[in-house]
């Protein structure tokens, strides 16, 4: 088993918390982020004696930078015996050096080995080793290969290199030639992802950096890489982005522990229990107060579903559409909001394994003797997410029969295509990590949306066969606090379910002229049709592979609604161009969108 | 006088929103964005009519996208036709047609002429005129020469070209080549500023733009070239920007105003009230509940403040160190925070009608006989701004003596340096460009800073001569709502003013240790100065310009304190670097900083 790091930087808090939330998510050692030290009320002997009754090794302490290849090195020989006092004091006995940034740097690689060899013997002197990281936007070295060549030259046991995929990757440097370094000549191993992002390398290294399977690089690839030089060191996450700075430390350490699995799954390092095939929805579960129930039940019996069973023990009503089922919780708030999701698995309990594996919180259920022991984790946003199969014997047996399962109905609905969930300002990158790793997802495109409250972003995550589909999103910048979710039901046939919808009651959208005039400039779509979608406000979207209607039910409650989508062709999206036109129309009842 | 415009993109809300905000600011026309329109509930007929309401017109209708030099144009003509009968229905006759992004587009200039004189035609029969404009990251056209060009080329009178000066001056074109153009060929004039970031330029241009005086554009001699060329059109504001478009509007569209003024008068377009030369502080206003003054009352005695004076009718305290002077108000909020700053102002009345013109709303004040006549303004954050004369008749004969003015008790203290105050979240760009213009202030570097909490961005402005400072700080990401204010007075010699305090009480900051362990590491200062620093807390910063010592109070309340810095030599900041380590040691009071 390797062992696993955190750089401190990558949580918020005080030192205490962030050692704290660190050791708590099970990781191994940390790496001391110099200014978060200089900000401690801790003593270095107090941060040492901290996270050894913690169980937490002080594996690097960074970093220390515009050190070599100095036109004279005595003032920085006296800072680094300065450094290594302090290490002493923390029990830290490894040291990262960065390449210079200095303009007093010269580009001279003798000299930068001479004067590494000079702080490998001195370091030696106190038992110290010295990692020289080449950062991407060095002076003279920012490429990880000639940061190894002068390491090489100097060749001394007490100078290694550290490797970081965010300063290789970044600049598009081929990590296939980390293999011609010796693995014991690495010290360290750095793990960072990021969003593909065209700006200034630093300014995209210390705000966008991510945990990896948050951003784009292939971080499986590159550890392989690392792996087949014989590297035994630790894997340690060094992340700098803006938002997890301010967000709650111990979920962020657990957030970067379940990055780190994940990663050590994808590149064969430590297995853990696959992720079970899904196959669609058992039901989504809706909670609300019994008060507060009658708008959300007069819209399920509008769009055809039936009141079929009854909970043996608790307040849940089972809603049907034939094989499609809705939960009503009445242990709910005032205001209706999805509550719990169930995913059909192949092997609920593999799945379940895969979860608890993977650190998602298991949530407390109460069962009642003979009922179905359905264990259900919490999403980042709180929605449980239970694995189930709905066959004999399976949760439906929890259910008293209340009447006809429903079914047969107009409008035919076919199941449930997608859940939509805006999710809390801290931790969207969170969930998308958790969608992806837990249910084992495939995310989907990335999409930044103008409503008239601000832009939103949002992201999709779908099985592979596109039976169980999220998307999720957040307001670009601040946090309104405003949570809105649909529940999206497929149909074969969106104007027809439309109007039967309309026929019986449902009250739909009401989408705005101008975005019809618009559809008739910028498609081929014929007038009457055009006429017929306006009619009954259904959207359209088209892309390359196909095209989706979609129309939406007025919002039941302030932030929930349904949704009824029809897919033609491949079309593998979900409408998001629309997503300003429908939030307009919901105004002002719903800001954000997904 | 030139007419006034905005894109509705600037503003967030509804489109009714959007224009009410631009009128009610006082422009003369906007820039309909299309997307405004299609998510709009009102038809084009009713926009127009609203518009007329307001007293605004459509002076353009934008964009249109993709048009020129395809392979087969008879799609982009027919969507064309579309959107003339929809300009005719609002009213607009111009449209923005920006340079094609299409993969398809073909690189072929002469096609695009023919291609856009086809459109020039079409849209005379309909009394429209097209501006055709590039954009920076257009696939064949993307200078603003270049679509010259091929509007030169055209020579219809129902075509000529927009400039932007974001998509100009991001590029780093030349606008002096403006003055080619003839004055009647720019049919439309789009101005925005922008920070200075090196990201891709369609993500800087779509969430970073600014308005003119926020960012780094010098938009003064931009403007110049367009007016050399006799261009008499309207000036208009088109800023994407991420915060603006979530933030109230009708504060945006004054904001957007202010910025055109100040524009207007740095290009000698438009002149207004010169800023009067300010000299300092005349005095900075707590407020305070009277139950919870006892705190700070005791804080300024300890500091050698004496209370000298009583409003005559308020329920106001004078407090004097010297000539320094600290107001007390008891009609404050249970949390001490500074309620005003007066500076003094060479002509009081000059600068008020200053601020009139620049839009700063004016406070109501109710004032008694014979009391001076003080008109207040509020900065973006609520603080109340004076300009004062500190003179005899001046405001200080608001107040009766209530002791001796203090003064030579130590520790000396030479007036007030700066005032730090935190912006909301949302109207941090408009703070910075109400400080710039309504106070004349010159605008310093910013910067950005890890606190525990989270990263911090800071900006300050000052006099010319350093009389008058202000620090600004907001969280770069998500909004705490927390408010950080203090206020900090000058001394010649911080360590005894320290010591002084001290010794008179007064409950210094104190920092932690590993602080002075790093400055002993980085510095050049000897041992003893060091350990005089960490006795009392002080703090140390030095660029090449010179030295700043300073030293921080104890928190008033949770959101107050008071700071005393020693500038040495000439140097010209506040500290910025030591703001991490201040906030760790204000934790859990204090997470954000300036």
């Amino acid at each position: 088993m390797m062992r696993r790091s955190i750089a401190t930087v990558c949580l918020s808090g005080t030192l205490e918390e962030k050692l704290a939330a660190a050791a708590e998510a099970g990781f191994d050692e940390v790496e001391l982020f110099e200014p978060d030290l200089i900000a401690s009320a801790l003593s270095p002997e107090q941060v040492r004696d901290r996270a050894d009754d913690l169980g937490l090794t002080i594996g690097l302490y960074q970093p220390f930078r515009d050190f070599e290849a100095m036109p004279d090195p005595r003032e920085n020989l006296r800072r680094a015996e300065h450094k290594f006092a302090v290490m002493e004091r923390l029990g830290a006995d490894l040291l990262l050096v960065c390449s210079n940034v200095s303009a007093s740097a010269r580009d001279d690689d003798d000299l930068a080995a001479a004067q590494l060899r000079t702080l490998a013997e001195r370091a030696a002197e106190h038992g110290i080793r010295i990692a020289y990281e080449a950062l991407a936007w060095g002076r003279h070295v920012s490429d990880y290969e000639h940061a190894w060549r002068i390491v090489a030259q100097v060749d001394h046991p007490n100078l290694g290199t550290c490797l970081d995929s965010f300063h290789i990757l970044s600049r598009g440097s081929d990590p296939a030639n980390i293999r011609d370094i010796p693995g014991d000549k690495i010290f360290y191993l750095q793990l960072a992802d990021a969003p593909e992002l065209v700006m200034d390398v630093l300014q995209w290294s210390r705000h966008y950096r991510c945990f990896p399977g948050q951003g784009g690089f292939d971080l499986a690839a590159f550890l392989q890489h690392v792996l087949a030089t014989g590297y035994a060191g630790p894997l340690s996450l060094e992340v700098f982005n803006d938002v997890f700075r301010q967000a709650d430390p111990q979920r962020m350490a657990i957030d970067a522990m379940r990055s780190l699995l994940l990663l050590e799954e994808a590149a064969g390092v430590a297995p853990i229990p696959p992720a079970a095939p899904l196959s669609g929805y058992a039901f989504v579960e809706l909670a609300v107060s019994p008060d507060a129930a009658a708008p959300v039940e007069r819209l399920l019996i509008a769009m055809g579903f039936r009141h079929a069973g009854q909970h043996r023990t608790k307040p849940v009503q089972l809603w049907r559409h034939g094989d499609t089922r809705i939960l009503v919780n009445h242990d709910g708030e005032e205001h209706p909001r999805v509550a719990a999701i169930a995913v059909e698995s192949e092997d609920p309990i593999r799945s379940a394994d895969r979860a608890q594996h993977l650190l998602a919180p298991l949530l407390p259920r109460e069962r009642g003797s003979g009922e179905a022991d359905l264990s259900a984790i919490a999403a980042p946003d709180g929605t449980a997410v239970f694995f189930c199969r709905t066959d004999a014997g399976g949760w439906l047996t929890d259910f008293l029969t209340a009447g006809p399962p429903g079914g047969g109905i107009s409008p035919d609905v076919a199941g449930i295509d997608h859940v939509a969930l805006s999710q809390p300002f801290d931790f969207f990158d969170e969930a998308i990590l958790f969608y992806r790793s837990v249910l084992g997802l495939e995310l989907q495109t990335a999409d930044e949306l103008a409503t008239a409250d601000g832009l939103v972003r949002s992201r999709a995550a779908r099985a592979a066969d596109g039976s169980v589909r999220f998307t999720l999103s957040v307001p670009v910048v601040g946090d309104d606090g405003f949570e809105f979710q649909h529940v999206a039901l497929a149909s074969d046939d969106v104007l027809a379910a439309a109007q039967a919808m309309r026929d019986r009651g449902v009250p739909l959208l009401a989408i705005h002229d101008n975005y019809y005039d618009d559809l008739l400039a910028r498609t081929a779509l014929d007038r009457e049709t055009v006429e017929r979608m306006r009619e009954l406000g259904v959207l359209y979207d088209a892309t390359g592979d196909g095209e989706l209607l979609h129309v939406y039910t007025e919002m039941v409650g302030p932030g929930l609604c349904f949704e009824i989508v029809e897919r033609r062709g491949a079309y593998d999206g979900y409408g998001a161009a629309n997503s300003p036109v429908r939030a307009a129309a919901q105004q002002p009842l719903a800001p954000s969108s997904a």
